[in-house]
């Protein structure tokens, strides 16, 4: 073995990618990210880092909510569209049609073929904790609806193999690929050897 | 558009996968993960949600450091398996050949392509903000160095096409399939529409 050191980085391999919805101004905005994670099962919980000048950042501040929706191929050209200008320079509302569900300020986008719509229930400052002059504000939300049509589904719950949607590396967009094993199971192999 | 609701959870498609590796007691624990992000990039922060009765916690919490491993598909068995067992009643030492770095106590696992040695700067308990009986425990840490051999790098940085590595999603592995697109750059055919 001759590992050796590389640049410090915060590498994972690959990120999701959705767009995160928010109303500035009651005007819906949306930005692309790639820094979120589930963090909780009960409540279910959902944490994203955006970046603290992001217009968006606005909206999820106001309204205490915002969305994440799973893009398709399909709106590709949308999504990273919205990762080139800002809301502050453009209007973003048209890029997408949009509908709003219980929390009425959240808004979703009718073509990503999953929605998550997310009441603020912490918000971190990263700059607080690391010392840095500028950062990422962390906002948990609870996923409090979840919106898909029937194409999508499986017995009820969203199915990757029809939602075609991507992540992103080393800025690009890749497809998610083959299946590869079962969870939970392949790992029975290891203890027969 | 007929959207209707689907059960709450936090979906995200796919998930990375990575391997948490800590000391407890002095010996190397390490658990798959699928809830983690990249929250920072100045210092560079990781963020990792893990169930609170989880062996590898006790050693974070002594210890204030641990790895997160990006498997390749290689070690896949090896990754289910310490997701199948607990450390509290098996000894996941001898699993993986295992290295230290320079904080000395976050085991990292020789045959995963890349390493990242983490020091925690912040923990969350998820039930203190939830109300919930039990859940998650957020521990982010700063990557103090990361680790790979040459074979995975392009001009010195990791490359995803080189690392074979998988995601989860549905209780299954799935490959990172083909490139699609560049991110930044397939957006603006958008604005000549």
């Amino acid at each position: 073995m001759t590992k050796k050191k590389v640049k410090s980085s915060s590498y994972l391999f690959p990120r999701p990618v959705v767009l995160i919805g928010a109303n500035v101004n009651g005007n819906p905005n949306f930005e692309p990210l790639a820094y979120i994670s589930s963090i909780e099962d009960k409540p279910p919980l959902i944490l994203i880092a955006s970046w603290e000048t992001h217009f968006t950042n606005i909206g999820i501040n106001e309204n205490g909510t915002f969305s994440v929706n799973t893009p398709s191929e399909e709106i590709i050209e949308g999504t990273d569209y919205c990762g080139i200008v800002s809301g502050k320079e453009v209007d973003k509302s048209e890029v997408f049609e949009v509908f709003y569900g219980d929390l009425k300020t959240a808004p979703m986008i009718s073509k990503a073929p999953l929605n998550l719509e997310c009441k603020v229930i912490k918000t971190l400052v990263n700059k607080d904790f690391t010392g840095a002059e500028k950062g990422h504000e962390l906002f948990i939300g609870e996923v409090v609806n979840a919106y898909a049509e029937d194409e999508y589904l499986t017995e009820g719950a969203p199915d990757i193999t029809k939602i075609n949607t991507f992540t992103y590396s080393m800025k690009q967009y890749w497809k998610v690929g083959e299946r590869v094993a079962k969870a939970w199971e392949i790992g029975k192999k290891y203890m027969k050897d």
